[in-house]
């Protein structure tokens, strides 16, 4: 059951009435809190959104998207160095976390953490989405989780009981990124051979129509992930981090 | 049995001499490779090294510490915009992926999949070893294993079957990182409560003595992280980042 579990989970965007309750939440973030960390500093906290106005105050920083509004809690995963390093101090040690390494081991912790939850979360019954968006609007996000300076967000999900049947969803082959002793670069051949099967399946044909594009990739570049968004949403974040002594 | 993994799962940084599968790790990271990723377009790569002399010219990037040196297996993860772009390329769309935010969905990527991997490979008897010093080094990690322009290395595993018993590593109660709705900002006295036991458990005891220390808290700043350290490697990291057209 459990090695079926890897191969067919699916990511679940629509959810039902039945409330996740807040015991069982508890009790898996528990569990997921034995996930490895940096050093064990678990440099994370999560902060559960449970209430409906609630709700949809924080889905407006992930630009309302369904799986966001229509959730029955929202699991945002910060990286923390706050608590950190309020008990440096309150133990008589000068703390030196204001570098951009102290951030990348607190955003490890935290994604690690969210990962171990949305496995034992599926493992559950429960549908899981990752929010995207988390840390395009880090600012507005921590305005409405009233998260103190050092606390930066970087991964939300969406959790609910399903609703319906969620599909699996194409992965490329494994050859497409293993590589052995040393990273063997792509020719234009083998880009072919990894990726040519996207284009050919019938809900990417569709997906390419409705954009009015010619290929999947330009549903990427120009619609889905454009550079002007990402360059937008970059320096945003940069700021941000900034501002909270990460860079 | 699903269950109790996760609550007692351990870190191994001791490893027998049994050989690991290649057919098992490639068998792994195809199962793994179903978790989460950013608009499904899996911006990771994995160098995975198996040659003895490979692992010594890689472990001295990790410090040498005994977890590499002694692994039969090191696994490097790494954010990788490289085969997504040339998949633009050869589809004819434009990629606008030079800045911050790809990196940081990138990194999300390849640490969702290190995780997945950690626990597929720990649920198979597998011992399993983060080594945190991978983006401490990330400029000679890329030059060991060719890594070209816009691969990143973001986290390694040391894997191997275990040799001996290792022991579960203590953890917070959830209360101390959970917060419901808003962040509750931490008193001193709260900082007390989640924290006090540390100083209390034998292993610490002797670790803080050891080290000549007063405190738990002192060991992490001047001895495990000091600060020098972590500006050190922030500026070199955030150089390759530049280098690499992501910052």
């Amino acid at each position: 059951m459990t090695d079926n579990y890897f191969s067919t989970r699916k990511t679940v965007r629509k959810f039902s009435d039945r409330p996740v309750d807040m015991a069982l939440v508890r009790n898996m973030l528990e569990k997921a809190s034995h996930a490895p960390t940096t050093g064990n500093m678990q440099l994370y906290s999560v902060v559960i959104t449970q209430d409906s106005e609630n709700i949809q105050q924080l889905a407006k920083s992930h630009f309302s998207q369904p799986a966001s509004t229509g959730a029955k809690m929202l699991v945002t995963f910060c990286a923390d160095f706050n608590r950190f390093e309020k008990w440096c101090k309150h133990s008589n040690a000068v703390p030196g976390y204001e570098n951009f390494q102290s951030f990348v081991a607190a955003m490890l912790d935290a994604i690690i953490l969210c990962q171990q939850f949305n496995t034992i979360a599926e493992m559950n019954g429960l549908g899981c989405c990752y929010l995207g968006t988390t840390t395009y609007n880090a600012d507005s996000i921590a305005s409405t989780l009233k998260l103190p300076n050092r606390v930066v967000p970087v991964a939300t999900l969406a959790i609910g009981w399903p609703d319906g049947e969620a599909n699996v969803t194409d992965r490329i082959l494994p050859e497409g990124f293993i590589h052995e002793e040393t990273y063997k670069d792509y020719s234009d051949n083998d880009i072919e051979n990894v990726f040519g099967y996207k284009d050919l399946l019938a809900e990417n044909k569709s997906f390419i129509e409705q954009n009015g594009k010619e290929t999947l990739a330009q549903v990427f570049t120009d619609v889905r992930y454009p550079r002007g968004n990402n360059e937008l949403f970059s320096d945003k974040f940069v700021e941000y981090l900034k501002a909270n002594k990460f860079l």
